[in-house]
């Protein structure tokens, strides 16, 4: 199996982080995440097609926020919580609860 | 003199400031304007050329992230704190602060 490529805790950069949570779709796909601890791909395809949800989970996995972790012939991905929160302390709680509430305000 | 577009407070959302955070040129922007208060063009001009400060000011501006008072024949920049910490309280702060901590260890 293709090895799945993960930026080292210490290559984690803040521009990479922001930007990769500056989309509406990413933010959406960490809230969920953040909710189901792990998940497949297949949890997200209401999301967007399936181009783009394979786009937008390299974007956070490359910049470090998500880990996907193959199991038999599927992909868990979940939240680099401990690496983010050495890293740079309270900012992904902050960002996801700013994200919650305007989830919350739109519907 | 042409008016100058803000978003209003309201129309600052949370994917456009993290987006516009998420650049090495624009978070040190956001430094220096975070230290001096206001500033013009001119105090960025060594931090990239003429033509991509016009469009990362403009980014930031659009965003909400930075306000532009025309005083004269100068512009004055400076940061959307009171309308950021309405919208997304500490936010900005804790970004800077984690910007403020990798330019230190870069230098």
């Amino acid at each position: 199996m293709q090895r799945i490529h993960h930026p080292r805790k210490e290559q984690i950069h803040l521009a990479g982080v922001l930007d990769s949570l500056s989309d509406p779709t990413r933010l959406e796909i960490v809230l969920r995440l953040d909710t189901l601890g792990e998940a497949t791909c297949a949890e997200f395809l209401d999301a967007c097609s399936k181009t783009n949800l394979t786009y937008h989970l390299r974007r956070l996995r490359e910049a470090g926020v998500t880990r996907v972790s193959p199991v038999g012939t599927q992909r868990f991905i979940s939240l680099r919580r401990k690496d983010l929160d050495t890293r740079f302390p309270g900012l992904l709680e902050m960002i996801i609860g700013f994200a919650r509430d305007a989830a919350s305000a739109d519907t």
